[in-house]
This record gives structure tokens, C-alpha cells and sequence, in this order.
């Protein structure tokens, strides 16, 4: 047990607050009992628990979280409440905070099936957004989600907590665009780069074969990198005066055509 | 020209950020420069603009912005930097705010043409996700947005700010549930509840009538009011681990299905 927010290892912990940290010592935190109970379903085993019991809600379903933990092998440490809140990210912790391995890969270590579904994110900002689009990838059946020169990572716990775990399910990676254009060409995975500078509609294209629909920052869109590699542009049809969706709700509505062609063939 | 934080006006202002007041006062505000511009362009006459040169970016845009609305016969006060940062509600605030009547209507009010497109958000908690459903349906051309006993309301400042300003274009009313599920009903417009509860997926319906789509809270869904109430129960399938959408990305999907089968009609 520690009791000290002072303690080197409490003040370890919130150094993996950033981004470099993170990347050095490829490790991140998740944080939260739904957010750990989700790591552990998609096979996470922790290297560090931080639990404190004074923060926790329901006792019995928390020491429970604490026990399953435990019978991983992963060091269980009991933190005082000071010591936690000094650990802890987010406002008005609940008790938990686990040391994982990031789950970041390069292309070159995906492994996809013949035919895949992807989903490209290029130099998308917002933890928020990119959570959203792991749920949505998630629960879409997309075979993997790639970051092109993002500027978030896959192990910031903003994205981690916004994906509802979903980060620790669905195959990631990140690389710079060149080399993400590059290995989609290898693999004969076609690449479909949404823009509002085309006529096609989304609903226009076939998505039944290998095929890597892209998205670009809210700002700026995608890159000329994308758009010149890309076999096909395809806008949403939109008639409004905000004229931009969402990032994640765009990608959503796109790939969500992609499964229902899918599922029809 | 306004100086001291402790001005009645501008403490007037902050209390714009409860619900009760702006309920009372059917007042909310607008803050931002890009916010503000989106409002003007939907067609809103703001009642009072403050403004502080200090805080503001481009000297030259952001005083074309303030002529813009003193042209409308709008009142404009200039705030000292102090009482600016003490009227603002959000953090980095860019000089721009404005006082705006709500836009709140009751079903009864809503003008709503043959064969309508809408969109039900029942019980939905975050303005964030209210302020996204709002995006999406200015994108689709969602004829109007009806809140069904909202948590939060259509004023809330985050909500205005998640929205960027299309809750000033796109028609927007609250009521309760009872009365939205009779309203529909009497107008013959199909409601369409979105839940896991069903082997009907979003894609197996005909949505080229006029129909509303229903989607309930985050946590716990649409209540047995909506789902009873709905001539028809649908599912967006799902195959991965979190098993549940972001609810203004499930809104997105079964709209943007809507709106292919509408436009390919």
C-alpha cells in the first residue's frame, strides 16, 4: 500500500500522461472499472493495478474487478485516496487505474484477411473522435483501424476512455501516409477518400471487395497525399449550412454503407 | 462600454448558463466568433452583443463581425477583458457573445411538410450529443428535431456550441413523450424506434414516407412509451465487444439509410 502522493511511483504513473512517455515506454493507462472490465474482455492483461477502495462504488462488484485482476499476475498495489487522486486523470475517479501495454502497431504488423474492411483516420485531433470511431469500427466488423501521421495516439487515455475499451479490440495502427498508401497498394486494398470535391455519392460505390475508406481532420479534410492515392472520392450528400458532419459520424455513415452492401452480397 | 466584472448586466448574463433562467427569460446565449457567424447566417437577430477587442483574433474580421450585427439593430456593448472572462462560459474565450432568443417550439408548432423526415431524441443527456444529432440532421435535411422529455435543453450554451449554430437552422421542439407519440400518430407519420430488441435491421424498412426515427438515452435506451408506441422496431447490427453505439452515431446511420432510400426513390 502507498499513502503518499509523493511517492516516485504515484508520480510515474502521471507522466504517462504524455505522449512521449507513453511512446518510450510503450505503456498506457486505463482507467475506470467499465473501462478495465472492457480491457480485460478483449484479453489485456495488466502489468500494474492501482486500486483505491475508498473511491470505489459497489464493494463487492469492485473487490470482485480487484480479484480477477489479481489472478492474472498483474501487481495489485492499494493506493491511499491521496495518492490516487494524484495518479488519477480524470475528475471524480472511481477507484481503479491499471499500467497496460499499448496496443500500437505499424502497418506492417497487421495481419488482415483477404477482402478487409479498414477504416484510415488521417491526422485526426480529437481523442474523442478517434474513441468514437473505434466504437464505431467496433461494432461495424472493421478488420482494422490505421492512423495516417496522427496527431493523437492510439494510447492517449482520452482515446482509451472515448472508445469504451474498444481500443484493446480492434486492430490498430499508425504510420505516416506514405507508407499507409503504399501497403494498401500492395495489397490490393482499395483506397476510397471521402472529400466534398467529387460528384460520387457514397452510396454510389462498391464496397464488397478489399477497400480502406479514409477520413481527414475536421478542419482540413484529407491530405493531397490521400486523395491522389486514392482509387475513388466519394462524397456524403449533404443540403445543410453547417455543411460538415462530424468526423466520426462521417466515417460512420460511410462504412456502415460498406457493411450494408456486405451484408447483402 | 462596460469595465467592472461586478456589473448587474454581466452577472445577468452569467446567469444565462441555468436552464430555469434561460427557461424563464427564453433567452440563451451564443459565444464565438464562428458560432455567432453560423447563428446570423441561419437568420437570428441577436438582442445584445458584447464584445472585448482584447480577446479577439483577426482585428479586421472580428470588427467586420461586430458591424455586421449593429447593422441588424442590434444593441452592442463592449466588454473590458476582466468582464468578458467573467460573462464567458467557456475557457480561451474569443471576444464574441451574444444574447439570443431560444428556439424552442412545442410539436404543435412545428410546421412540418407531406411525407417528413425526422428525427426523435428521447431522454438524451449531453449537449455534446444533442449538438451532433443537430449536425447530422442540418446535413440530411432532417425536417425537424423533436427533444422527448430532454434532460437538457435546446438553449443550453454546449449544446449551441456542439451544434455550430445548426440548432438555429434546423426546426428544433421539446414536449413530452405522450404528446410527441400522439402528434406523430396524428399526423400519420410512422415512428420508428431504434433498439437491440429486434431481428429487424435499419436496413430492412421503408423509410420513404414520412417517419420519424427514434433514438433513447446512452445508458438505458428508448423507454416501453416509445417502443410500444413505434409502428416499427429496428436494429443497426453489430458484431463487435462494447456492443453499443454512440447514440449520435446510431441517429447518423439509420438517417443517412433514410436519406439513400429517399433520394434514390
Amino acid at each position: 500500500m502507498i499513502t503518499s502522493p509523493a511517492n516516485p511511483r504515484v508520480k510515474a504513473l502521471g507522466t504517462l500522461r504524455r505522449r512521449r512517455v507513453r511512446e518510450e515506454r510503450r505503456r498506457t493507462l486505463v482507467e475506470g472499472y467499465e473501462e478495465l472490465g472492457l480491457a480485460l474482455d478483449a484479453g489485456v492483461v495488466p502489468e500494474e493495478l492501482y486500486y483505491c477502495p475508498e473511491l470505489m462504488g459497489e464493494q463487492a462488484r469492485a473487490a470482485g474487478l480487484v480479484e480477477r485482476v489479481g489472478a492474472l499476475g498483474t501487481e495489485v498495489v492499494q493506493l491511499s485516496r491521496a495518492a490516487f487522486e494524484k495518479a488519477a486523470y480524470r475528475e471524480g475517479p472511481d477507484g481503479f487505474l491499471a499500467v497496460v501495454a499499448t496496443v500500437d502497431r505499424r502497418c506492417a504488423d497487421l495481419d488482415v484477411p483477404e477482402g478487409a474492411l479498414l477504416l484510415v483516420c488521417q491526422g485526426v485531433e480529437k481523442p474523442g473522435n478517434l474513441g468514437a470511431m473505434l466504437r464505431t469500427a467496433d461494432a461495424a466488423g472493421v478488420d482494422a483501424v490505421i492512423a495516417a501521421d496522427p496527431v493523437t495516439d492510439w494510447g492517449n487515455p482520452n482515446t482509451v476512455r472515448a472508445s469504451k475499451g474498444t481500443v484493446f479490440s480492434v486492430p490498430v495502427a499508425s504510420d505516416d501516409t506514405a507508407t499507409v498508401v503504399a501497403w494498401l497498394e500492395e495489397r490490393g486494398i482499395e483506397l476510397v477518400a471521402t472529400t466534398p470535391d467529387t460528384d460520387t455519392e457514397h452510396t454510389d460505390l462498391d464496397y464488397t471487395g478489399g477497400v480502406a475508406i479514409a477520413v481527414g481532420t475536421e478542419k482540413t479534410g484529407l491530405t493531397d497525399e490521400v486523395l491522389d492515392g486514392a482509387g475513388h472520392r466519394v462524397r456524403i450528400p449533404m443540403v445543410g449550412r453547417a455543411n460538415s458532419l462530424n468526423v466520426a459520424t462521417s466515417a460512420a455513415i460511410v462504412v456502415y454503407e460498406a457493411v450494408r452492401q456486405r451484408r447483402a452480397r
